[in-house]
């Protein structure tokens, strides 16, 4: 019997794949079970039987729910090893119990597999094998589903940024700082605004960051303070939706006030290379080498990569990664950047900060296709906000 | 030289603790660091020191935000690595570099450790150990401050509470469900008012429950369709501060039109059970007696526990579990329960479940002290709204 796993590879019947965590924090198994539980729970492929083993208080949920082929009771499985003489058994014994029934003793694990459990297993006598991320490949490569989720998630933000970004052009300029509704428009009430709008659209944003002049050079700085006038601000905005549960990402940058000539360079410069790297995305580009290209031009414009007075400046992030289930996912178009394959959704984002000067970053997220990639953005890319 | 730790306690000094996670995921390295980055890093506390070994796109945020010793570059130690000769030097080859020029060969991991980095670890010649949860034992005492953040987003999670009780009271009844402003009033509708008056206090709330009738006997479902007249409503609501990323965790359960007689006896029950349970509730009270009692109190009031039909029904979760960093953490006050201390924050919240009937929870949350507990909980215990 031909048996096909979720990778759609021929799976060696004798090893079970093995994962034990919460849905809410682990994208593998969220992905394998789509079922959304706050405890770990087991999950197991076994002979090309999909098996999930669920507490008391879990299991008739994941019967209805979950994408599995069986559920199995956790407190029937230890009571039939307590009855075996186990005093206290813990979840690898109820593992145990199933993997020796099936008669398996090798286990494929994620890089991510607790080691306590995995030294439990080791102890009972199983062969442990372990992959890399991505652990399932298939979760790089998005259905026309994981394609419309992502895409709703992103209007979300769209509309998000632009609620924001009117909020910007209502400010008053006033001693160097924006001002609305009589008080200083910071950090803080945009970032408020947009991840209530978001609340609004069953999309849940966390660190989003609204941030202005020299906070901006740190690409993860979250913001904070009156927004400054003049001075380059970053809008990234990451929201996952309540619903489906993926990601959308963007970015952009503006400015209220006059930009200096040279903070305008900074600005066309980065859009253009971004330009430059949407336009070399297809299926089979090489990720690490459209990061260098980047790389390369920011150079050759004289703006200069690495540490001065013991602060990193310049380009010292990736220029993008995959968005799914993860906001952070396979593929990278990085220094450690993978070939790009159709059906990616990948961000390009480079991003220049100086301090003094201020950062530049912008933002697009993009469906890799057969012959180029589809802009899933639809936003302007407007600096200077009038 | 007294070199002691996290836990207070007195350290090996030839061992070094070890976590590699990202902190967005893991309160553990988040409770150590205080830092919170998207992607995974590396945290080590050695003979006394606590360091972060960071990329270049955090190392100088987290040097200005990290609570610990030291931060080191990662991209500079990678480069020594390679220097000697190492190809693709990985997280766990970096942390190699560290640990030898430091003589440490014995390293302590939390269970949840990645079990690839612990077998490259193992092959490096290192001797592992681990600790089961709590990792940190101080994590389940709350100081002043974190008792603070917890009952600041719990005072936010009652005012989401009563504005969406006060939507519920304010409905019409009309052909046995809930109508508000033209409309059903759904469980989705009363979800995201909720979430969204959370966010407006930058509280983040995900998977809010508001399910009634026999959607309710499924503990974890989180409730659609239209709210029912004359069936019991639970919510359960456990926003995280998005500032200090403390939780707080609160259930009620309401009735909009007339409560059957069962049904208020039902409720009768479980909330007897709960003042109970609070009663008893002091340092050095015993979490699985206290569980013991309200299963043998349910028990005793006709209230059966067990499968019929295949479903779970009667009392069959924990009655409490500790709040923190994370919304589930220790203790708990269940079958597995440990004894209470003086500075735990735990929920006590019975529950019964019967399909046809319907299901009540009510959970308060609790600070445990020497001779009793404070409740952080303010809001009332209203059955039937009017």
């Amino acid at each position: 019997m031909l048996i096909v796993g979720l990778n759609g590879e021929h799976i060696t019947v004798d090893r079970a794949t093995l994962l034990i965590a919460a849905t809410e924090h682990d994208s593998n198994l969220y992905y394998a079970t789509r079922f959304i539980a706050p405890d770990p729970f087991i999950y197991l492929e076994i002979k090309g039987k999909r098996l999930m083993i669920m507490s008391d208080l879990e299991v008739d949920r994941a019967r209805s729910q979950a994408t599995v082929d069986q559920v199995l009771s956790y407190s029937e499985i230890e009571r039939r090893v307590r009855a075996q003489g186990v005093a206290d058994p813990g979840p690898v014994e109820i593992v145990h119990a199933v993997l020796q029934e099936r008669d398996v003793k090798r286990v494929l694990v994620p890089g991510n597999f607790p080691y306590a459990h995995a030294a439990r297993l080791q102890q009972l006598g199983y062969q442990l094998e372990t992959k890399k991320e991505p652990f399932y490949e298939r979760r790089a490569v998005k259905t026309e589903e994981e394609v419309r989720y992502i895409e709703a998630a992103q209007r979300a933000t769209e509309e998000a940024v632009a609620a924001a970004h009117a909020a910007l052009r209502a400010a008053a300029l006033r001693d160097g700082v924006l001002w609305l509704e009589g008080a200083p428009l910071t950090s803080e009430r945009i970032k408020k605004l947009i991840n209530v709008k978001l609340m609004e659209r069953d999309c849940v944003a966390q660190h989003t960051i609204v941030a202005g002049g020299d906070q901006a050079c740190d690409p993860h700085h979250e913001g904070n303070g009156p927004l400054p006038v003049d001075r380059s601000i970053i809008f990234d905005v990451f929201p996952r939706s309540g619903q489906t549960r993926y990601f959308a990402d963007m970015a952009r940058t503006v400015v209220r006030g006059k930009a200096t000539p040279e903070l305008k360079r900074l600005y066309q410069t980065v859009k253009d290379a971004q330009e430059e790297a949407i336009a070399q995305i297809r299926d089979g580009a090489d990720g690490a080498r459209i990061h260098q290209r980047i790389c390369d031009r920011f150079d050759a414009a004289g703006y200069r990569t690495g540490l001065v007075n013991g602060r990193m400046q310049g380009y010292f992030h990736g220029t993008g990664h995959g968005v799914g289930l993860d906001i952070h996912e396979a593929p990278r178009i990085s220094r450690t950047g993978s070939p790009l394959q159709e059906g990616h959704i990948v961000t390009v984002e480079p991003g220049l900060y100086y301090p003094g000067l201020g950062a530049v970053r912008i933002e697009d997220m993009v469906l890799v296709t057969r012959d180029g990639c589809r802009n899933l953005t639809n936003y302007p890319k407007t600096f200077e906000l009038e």
